[in-house]
C-alpha cells in the first residue's frame, strides 16, 4: 500500500495538470462513459439531444478514466479487504462493553444490531481516516499496532454515519438502504430501532475511551465527533423546516446553508481530520486548506445525491426518491427555480410536495424542459475541475491524495 | 444555603441515630401520613386490614417526617429559582451553538423544543450536581463563577435526562410526561422528535466544551456522560428483551442486573458524581463509598416507580400505568412470582402481558390477594432505614447530605 502511495505521490502532479486542463500530457486513454449516459440514469420521455452528450462525452472521458485509475489505487480491494477484518474485534469489544452489567441478552441484541447495520456500507467511508493517517503516518507510526487504531478510528465513522443514516431513515419512514430492509422495518424491531441507534452512537465514545484515551489527539477526537454530530443533526433540523416551505422561496444561498450543515460537515471533514489527528498533524494550516477542499466536495456530493433522487436508476441508487413529493429543497428544485419562465415558476407551484404521481411527473417534466440533465453534467464537470485546481493550489502537507481519492469516489458515486 | 447546609450537618448524625431505631431522640414530631394510605394511591376494591396500616403509619409517621423536614432545606424554593434562572442562558447558549453555520431556522427550532421538553422536569434532578458541589466546595469555589458552572451542570443532567425520556416516550408511544402532552405527538413534530432527542443529547456536550474545557475535570465529565447514556440506552434494551420472556421465568436477580443499567446509573450516580469532579474531589474511596449507596438508592427509587406504575393515582404520577399489558419485567411481577401459590402463578402466566382489561384486572387481584400493598410498604420502610444506615457508615469526606436528600426526594417520589 505505502508503495502504491509513493507512486501515486509521484504522478498526482502531472495529473492534476491534465485534468485541470494546462497541458496534453494525458495518463489514460481508456473509453469511460460519462454518467448521465450510462444506465445508472433513468431514461426521459424525451430524448436529449445527441449533439450535446457527444461532445460532453468527449470533454468528461479523460477526466473519467484518470479518476478510475486514481480511486482504484488507494481504495483497493485489498484496503478494504483490511479494514473489514478489524470488524469483528470491533464489534466484540463493543458486545463486551455491553455485557458489562451483568445484561447479556443486550450485548447480544447489540451485537445483532451492529452487524446488520454496519453491513449496510459498503465501507469506503470508513477507510478515509485510514487511508488519511497512512498518507501522513511517518515511520514508527506505520507499525501494526498504529494501523490497527486506524482501522479502528475508521470504525468508529462507519458507527457514527450508521447513526445517522438509521435515524434519518426512521424519521423518513424509508423502507430501504442500499437495496436492503432498513433495521426499523424488521418485525421484531420497529421503533425500538431509535435505541439500537443511539446505542451505536454512544458505542464510538466507548470505542474512543477504550482505544484512544492514552493519545494527545484523544479529547481532539471525542470533540470532532460530538461536533460533527452536532451540526449534522441541526442539518437534518433545517432540512425537514424547509419542507414546510413553499418551493418559491427556494434559493442558492439556503441550499448552500443547508448543505454546509446536512453533508459536508460529516461525510468528508470529519474522516480526514480524525485521520489528521491520529497522524499528529499540529499545523493549522493543514486542517485550514483541507477544510475548504472538503466543503466543495461536501457540496458536490449532496448537489449529485439530489439529482440521483429524480434521476437516478433504483438498481444503481437502491432506493425509490421521493424529494418531490416532500418538497426537499433540492438543488434540482433551486435551480428549477433560478431558470424557469413565469408559466413553469406557476407549474412547479402548484405541483411541487405533492404525493401525486402526475404532479410528480409534471414536475420531472420541467426539470427535462429546462434541460437540468445537460445543466448537471456541465456544473459535475466545471466542479471536479475546480476542486482538482483548488487541491493542487494547497500546501505539500495537506493529504491531497486522499482528497482526490474522495472527488473520484463521489464522480463515480461509490462513496456514499 | 451554606449556613442551612452547615446546620444541617450539625443535626445530620442525631437525626440518622433516631431514623435508624437506635436512639429516642426526636427531631420532628408533625403526623406525616405515610404513603400508602394517601391519595396518592388508587383504591383498592378489598379493604387492607386496619390494623396493619395502623401499627405501620405509626412506624412511619417519624420517619416522614424526619425526611420532609431534611428535604425541605437542601432542595428549597430559592435553590430551584436560583437554577431556574440559569436555565434562558444555557438556552441562547444552544441555539447560538446550533445558529453557528447560517442555519436560523434551525436554532429557532432547537430553541422551541428545549423549551418545551425541559420545562416537563420539575428541575429537582438538575439541582444534585448543584448540591453536591456545594456540599464539598471551598472558599474560592463558592463565587458566582463557579456557582455559574455548577448551575451549567445541573442543566446539562437536565438534558440527558430529557433526552432519554423523550426517547423511552418515542419508544413506549406514549403521549403524556408529567400530565404534559409528549413532544411526539404534536402535529408538527411526530417522529421528528427524535433529531430533536438527538440534538438535545449533542447539544450537552456542546455545553460542556463552552464552559469547561479548561477545567482539569472536563475530560473526566464527558466520560461521565457518555458511558452513563450508553448504560443506560443498553438497561432499556434488556427492558425491552425481557418484555419478549414469558413472566414466569422473572426473577430478583434478572430484576437486579435490569435495574442496574436502567436507572440508578443515570437518575443518582451521574449527577452525584459530575458534582463531585466540579469540586475537584479525587478520593477514589469518597467516589466508591458513594457509588455504593448510589446503586441502592437507585434500587429503591426504581421499585417505587414499578409500584406507582399499578397502584399510583394518574393525578399524581401523571401518566397511565402499562407494565402489565406491556408484560415489563418489573418488581411487582416478579414479587409475585416469589410468592404466589400455584394456581396463582398459572393465573399470572395466563393474564400478564395481554393488552386485555379483564386480564389486566385478574393480574391486579392475584397482587391484592398478595397483599402486595403491604409487601411494598414493608420494603419501603426497611430500605429507607438499611440506606440511612449505610450513609451513616460512611467517610466523612462522602456528601452524606446529598445522598440523605435523594432518599428523601424519592421517599417523597419528587424527584422523578
Amino acid at each position: 500500500m505505502c508503495s502504491l502511495l509513493r507512486k501515486w505521490r509521484q504522478i498526482q502532479s502531472p495529473l492534476v495538470t491534465v485534468i485541470t486542463g494546462k497541458s496534453n500530457f494525458s495518463i489514460n486513454k481508456k473509453i469511460h462513459i460519462f454518467p448521465y449516459t450510462s444506465p445508472r440514469f433513468a431514461s426521459f420521455t424525451r430524448v436529449v439531444p445527441q449533439h450535446n452528450i457527444e461532445s460532453k462525452r468527449s470533454l468528461s472521458s479523460t477526466l473519467a478514466g484518470d479518476f478510475e485509475l486514481i480511486y482504484r489505487r488507494l481504495m483497493s480491494k485489498d484496503e478494504i479487504r483490511e479494514f473489514e477484518t478489524v470488524m469483528p474485534d470491533v464489534v466484540n469489544d463493543l458486545v463486551s462493553i455491553a455485557e458489562r452489567h451483568k445484561s447479556k441478552e443486550a450485548g447480544e441484541w447489540f451485537g445483532k444490531s451492529l452487524l446488520y447495520n454496519l453491513s449496510l456500507s459498503n465501507n469506503k467511508i470508513g477507510l478515509i481516516p485510514v487511508l488519511t493517517y497512512k498518507s501522513l503516518a511517518k515511520g514508527d507510526q506505520l507499525n501494526p499496532e498504529h494501523l490497527k487504531l486506524a482501522h479502528i478510528l475508521g470504525w468508529c465513522f462507519e458507527m457514527m454515519i450508521c447513526f445517522i443514516l438509521m435515524v434519518d431513515d426512521l424519521v423518513d419512514k424509508s423502507t430501504t438502504r442500499r437495496g436492503q430492509l432498513c433495521w426499523h422495518t424488521l418485525e421484531e424491531v420497529g421503533l425500538f430501532a431509535i435505541n439500537d441507534a443511539i446505542l451505536i452512537e454512544n458505542g464510538l465514545y466507548e470505542l474512543l475511551n477504550k482505544h484512544f484515551r492514552k493519545l494527545d489527539c484523544y479529547v481532539d477526537l471525542i470533540e470532532l465527533f460530538h461536533q460533527n454530530t452536532f451540526k449534522c443533526i441541526c442539518g437534518q433540523s433545517f432540512d425537514m423546516l424547509l419542507t414546510k416551505k413553499n418551493v418559491t422561496t427556494f434559493n442558492m444561498e439556503t441550499y448552500d446553508s443547508l448543505v454546509m450543515n446536512k453533508t459536508s460537515s460529516h461525510f468528508f471533514y470529519l474522516p480526514v481530520f480524525v485521520g489528521l489527528h491520529l497522524a499528529g498533524v499540529k499545523d493549522r494550516k493543514v486542517f485550514d486548506e483541507s477544510e475548504s477542499i472538503i466543503f466543495d466536495l461536501g457540496h458536490y456530493s449532496q448537489v449529485q445525491n439530489d439529482f440521483h433522487d429524480c434521476f437516478g436508476k433504483y438498481e444503481y441508487t437502491g432506493k425509490i426518491g421521493t424529494d418531490i413529493e416532500t418538497n426537499k429543497c433540492s438543488w434540482l428544485a433551486v435551480k428549477c427555480m433560478e431558470l424557469a419562465n413565469a408559466e413553469q415558476r406557476s407549474i412547479i407551484a402548484e405541483c411541487y410536495g405533492h404525493n401525486d404521481p402526475q404532479k410528480i411527473a409534471r414536475v420531472k417534466q420541467i426539470y427535462e424542459e429546462l434541460d437540468m440533465l445537460n445543466i448537471y453534467a456541465k456544473y459535475e464537470e466545471e466542479t471536479c475541475r475546480r476542486i482538482l485546481m483548488n487541491i493542487q493550489k494547497t500546501s505539500d502537507a495537506v493529504p491531497r491524495d486522499i482528497l482526490i481519492e474522495i472527488l473520484c469516489q463521489i464522480y463515480d458515486k461509490q462513496i456514499k
